[in-house]
């Protein structure tokens, strides 16, 4: 596989998402400047800073010009960008009136970061897509497991009983508050970048920030209040966005793998697959391992990134180049991450059966709380907590259930005590209730 | 020093503000799970579901009971927190009716992830007072110096002149949008944490949610959808933030350091400091240094508390503990980060002269561009582009200003140029409308 | 707590090492920059680089001198590091005479790094110390346990039979291989720094090398081939060992969670606790936890250690501090990792009988690579798997031992098999050898 | 560009290594896949438990077998990794009686770590090739420049003078440090990886370990104590030593950074490169850049891989597909780091009449500590300290020589002061040993 396999034909399927790998192409990527720059000539001939003329041949040119990639890399060790070979292939095949009217002010780094917010504003419709569809599923599973008992466990321990739908529910709620994230970050980052080599686009004497303004009404982007050229908090913004997402899918893959285990078994991943040629019992849980995995590279990426942010002067000296190193991966992991749990959530298999079983085989040891109460009505504290404790090692060496060791235990004492109340089923509190808030949240922030 | 010198009474003035440091104590610590528990029964006794006297009772003892410290600690490697502890220290102290209204239905998670968000809301308040008095002074800087040149640097060479008041202005921006995100997290983070044993509230029966509100309410808090025992994404945001407020603050103190260099020395940390007794030319800037030492070590610390929200089913087995181990530190070091950018700009000395004197030195070579706009309208392109080629070495090897030793080799085809426009106070671009509305952005979002 | 619960007395049980924390406070810091400055003084004199008596007056000071903490704090803010005040405090003290003879040639970052290497050296020796226990441990573990047959497992899955013995030598193998690093890196580690203000030695004149000879002989480290001020790549190498040691104790640990859940219970911590007052069935493996919350917090710490590698010219402008901000907190945290493990190991109780349990609950299901084997022998291979495949999802569904199963279908063409070869007992494989290699790898490497 | 630019055919050359990106292709990963399995058949058939015709039919496949990457790609979504598919296409070409005797008693895991640890090797080739082509240009530059005068500098700041020499001699110093580390962990890396499904080699009876020594044999490895499928110190060990190398080449990129300044100019960057189309006065130092952003994102990978070897049971959940998104990236950027330094080296431009030039414009501020000792021979040591700091600021503000400032206020109590001594190449103190001793220890290291 290549450096990563992300950009692998082979492992693609694994660690990309194919919609998202598409946007990062070096064919895409040169698309996307020349794309800029097209855009820069006509926001440009629109406010009569160059000639009409050259705008409309720079923008014909832009949009159909295919440039020799092996001449562009020539000198890339040089340049440490390819915008200048770029626009050296560019030139003569302009009008030669046209050709000083091309990237007319700008900066490479002007031309490369107002394409990048294109890309990542593409890939975040795509990622945002399929975070609603998790979310819609999420929901859907919320409600329709609502009642459906499992034991809930903390230290990995069974503790008290939960239901499917509350563990759903669960998961959704970060995905609902990372939809309101979204929309407040894209407010930020869907900028474009126009400063001009220093940053104060002094090439346009006085008229620089009307065409910052126009080359953003062109593209559909703001003009931010000064150029970012070394001011990256909204691409950083982005990546926390990205590492925020994929940490709360990793948890929803980490509870996959832990219920998938053999001797839990209350879900499996749908689809034929995980299996083994020789241990044909198996069903290895690879999806919900690959959002993980995702997820957890992601960690450390944003460690690159976030120190990269520490970029000098006017325009940096390495840390622009560790976002390129960073950035795409993270788009590409993350919604990786989010395709991934969208098909793991449609196929996954819920055994409620099994979540009953084992319920059932916990032997009332996840009622301990609910008898302490219930006792407290007919016995002395203390007497109630002893009886429980003696009943609890008698319970897990498997003599009985729970509430019958006590129960017996409480002879006639134990007639006021309401035992049909004893169940695990009456001792799920607000979960109900819990579901319906998440629920209502996720509807009223995915509203269009 | 301690494992972190933020801890260290000899390194805390270095690594620490003392506002935050004083609310990570034990005693702190300790004090808030009493706040949180005094809460609790204060909203249970207000809802009926504990008799009022229970609620009073509690609320007085929480209020004012000194817990012994060392007890405490001895449960501490069985239990993990020392919440169980706390409240065997605490019933004794209460009349017998009420020890069982204590912490009810709560679970230990609870109290201590409800105190954290108080705590964390303590140490905001203390971090935005900083930013907006480090926001306020760059807003000063940037309109004070706003005409006071200065070369422009990228790829660490000096690229096109600028003013520090835009340098200024560059380093606000970020800040200002530092303050929106703020703004927007602390709607997500500063919710009560309530779910009991295992997110359900099962021991409150029907009325769980009923007392997460009244307690929500009780501190001044919301209440969140869905318990966040094990959906970290709040507290991730927090980090997410810290770590990229450090990050605009470190690549400030980064650029202070390099304008700082010997050969460049256009500013110099205040004080007296910096110095060393063997060589009293230096002034180091110490201050800056720890701002970027902090800034680098949030980095890392955020790929850990990034890891960490994959906690398992309804409470986790490590990641919880990981925050403990990262995220107080993370606002422990931020804030020293804003109060010593603040200080460092309060006292920060800008040599506007040697600024001057650096422009000058630079022998017109900031103006390669100004001069090739210039000449295009006299020359052919061609022509005018070899000139100043041709010119540009022997600037640079000290032979004379670049615009002189163009000006020479033009002759009187160099009449019609505009020499007295050839000057760096006029190759400004925009900066002044870019300061203007980087301030005006500021004030915008820092209104209260 | 403190701004690191490794700071706190009442958190430091569980996240830091009592001998490891005893040599980071800010007196123990003070009290190893007194002996570096008195074993410098020592050297010289011996050298006749300064008077005898001045060397005996410093050592007998640096010896005993309680230093004033609070005055020390007074310069930081302008010096960064408290040794010009420490060296003010002392002189007065000193005859006059040896004034000028204190730190000789040295500067700052000498002592303080040469004091750290010494505190690391001790630090080093409590490591490698439990580290040889929880070997020695593991050791018997894995020969006391060398049969006890238990599910091995993969993608959390059930897969094939292992023992616990073989799962201890699992863990032991990589700690064989710390060990070995830590030996090699001890060779790199443990030397002097001292290079004088610009690691010229300038101040020494010609003698230099000679004392930094001959204080790394009165100190017993050795002497670099250069002054390491900007060149960190043996503090990163300690790191990196620490981080990867943490790892490795942090796999260990997240087995014994996993092997601790109430669906596995294969093993539980030892002594009382992991309880909760209203869950009497539970038993959390908070040990476990922590362990796993340490290396979890290395990981990231390494981080801002690798990049804060990067120091600029002679001597740095915050890498320095970033390490002061995150070596001694690795550690410590390491520290605490290992001593947990030792207690974790030596209480460690292993449910042979539920292990035994689970392999008879698994209904032969892990056998199936191995019935395909034997099969085999007797039936077209093909045929052989279709039995086995079609058997699998009945066994799964509980309807009978895997074995069984197909024996039932085989009819006497089974006759040939070797039915009783067809245990879990009889898939160990090279089970037992693969112990004898790891123990005897350990020893080998473990020998003085 | 892909999603990340070391995949990119237009990128590559910045930040990737030609032979290093050969070994990572989907096709030279499937290519090593089978050269395992064809050595696995070999050494099986050699010890006789394959039939020698099947080990024959085995090898000649394996060795010229080109599979459908398509056909591959099919189940990968199933099964997370391609070999089962892989092996699935190899069968029907073979010999029917030879199918099973292909992949015999291996599982998946062994074949891809047996593989990667053949491409480590032949990466690790690569890089130690050029790490020494580095080491040996550092050495030449240590000596060739070993009295070429130039300001040190602290904290940003001029300090002592060092002499060019030196300075290359501390880059060298670590690379020398990282060869040895490099020799010890190869030691522990290459070993064959044969563990069998859960690590028993169960498959094989108890011939299982003669295999894996067989296997190794074949291959030129060692066979490890016990398998690794979840002991990943020595994968970690390898990414530390990269990460590390990234670091200490990042330290000199940064140096060369911040000597290349247009206020420092001491060096430059060779190549025609890093210039502007319309600031011909640039050099931008893009090789050191990327040098130093590969770095940088090493630090974040490292964070990753650090985490990742938490791997549970016999065979893990997610952390190894960590291993594969965050290793083959950083043996590709370290590679390209150090063939960049490598190329940097070669033609870097070093100015020591520019240095030379620093030095005079320091007037004598670097020769304060000296001369205050040469003063202490004459003066009062308060007075000659006192005479040294008034004239400090009068250099500072171009008042004249510090030197000459001092000896005027001296007037004839001066006449016993060497002055002729009190220049900056009689105050390089060691500085000629010390490259000496760097040079000699490489020396001594990089034998073969």
């Amino acid at each position: 596989m290549p450096l990563t396999p992300a950009d692998s034909a082979l492992f693609g399927s694994l660690f990309s998402q194919p919609e998202v790998a598409a946007l990062f192409t070096d064919e895409a990527y040169v698309r996307r400047l020349l794309a800029v720059e097209g855009a820069l000539a006509t926001a440009q001939g629109r406010l009569g800073i160059i000639p009409a003329g050259s705008a409309r041949a720079i923008l014909a040119l832009t949009g159909t010009f295919a440039p020799d990639l092996d001449a562009l890399r020539g000198g890339l060790l040089a340049d440490g960008v390819p915008v200048s070979a770029l626009l050296a292939q560019l030139r003569p095949a302009l009008p030669s009136a046209a050709r000083d009217h091309l990237h007319f002010g700008a900066t490479t780094q002007d031309i490369v970061d107002t394409a990048f917010v294109l890309t990542a504003r593409e890939a975040l419709r795509v990622l945002r897509r399929d975070l609603l569809a998790a979310g819609d599923r999420l929901a859907a599973l919320a409600q329709g497991y609502a009642g459906t008992l499992m034991p809930g466990r903390t230290h990995s321990q069974q503790a008290l009983p939960v239901t499917f739908g509350l563990k759903a529910a669960g998961w959704l709620t970060p995905l609902t508050r990372h939809l309101e994230r979204l929309r407040e970050l894209e407010a930020r980052l869907y900028v474009v970048s126009f400063g001009g080599a220093a940053g104060t686009l002094a090439a346009l004497g006085s008229r620089g920030l009307e065409v910052a303004d126009a080359l953003a009404a062109e593209l559909g982007l703001a003009a931010p209040p000064t150029p970012w050229h070394t001011q990256r908090d909204t691409v950083f913004e982005l990546t926390a966005w990205l590492a925020g997402v994929g940490t709360s899918l990793g948890k929803l893959a980490q509870d996959v793998i832990l219920l998938a285990q053999s001797e839990v078994g209350e879900v499996r991943e749908g689809g034929g697959g995980g299996g083994s040629s020789t241990m044909p019992q198996k069903h290895n849980p690879i999806t919900s391992e690959v959002i993980l995995a995702a997820a957890s590279t992601n960690a450390g990426l944003l460690a690159a990134v976030t120190r990269s942010g520490v970029q000098e002067h006017e325009r940096g000296t390495h840390g622009w180049q560790v976002e390129w190193l960073t950035v795409p991966q993270m788009l590409g992991l993350t919604g990786a991450a989010l395709s991934h749990t969208r098909r793991l959530l449609d196929g996954l298999e819920v055994h409620a059966e099994r979540m009953a079983r084992n319920v059932q085989d916990s032997r009332g040891l996840m009622l301990a709380e609910a008898l302490s109460f219930a006792l407290a009505a007919v016995l002395p504290k203390e007497e109630a907590k002893a009886l429980i404790w003696a009943a609890v090692p008698r319970a897990l060496a498997g003599e009985g259930h729970l509430v019958a060791l006590v129960r017996e235990r409480l002879g006639p004492r134990g007639d006021r005590v309401d035992w049909a109340a004893l169940t695990e089923e009456h001792t799920l509190g607000c979960t109900t209730e819990l579901i319906i808030r998440a629920v209502s949240h996720y509807r009223h922030v995915r509203r269009p």
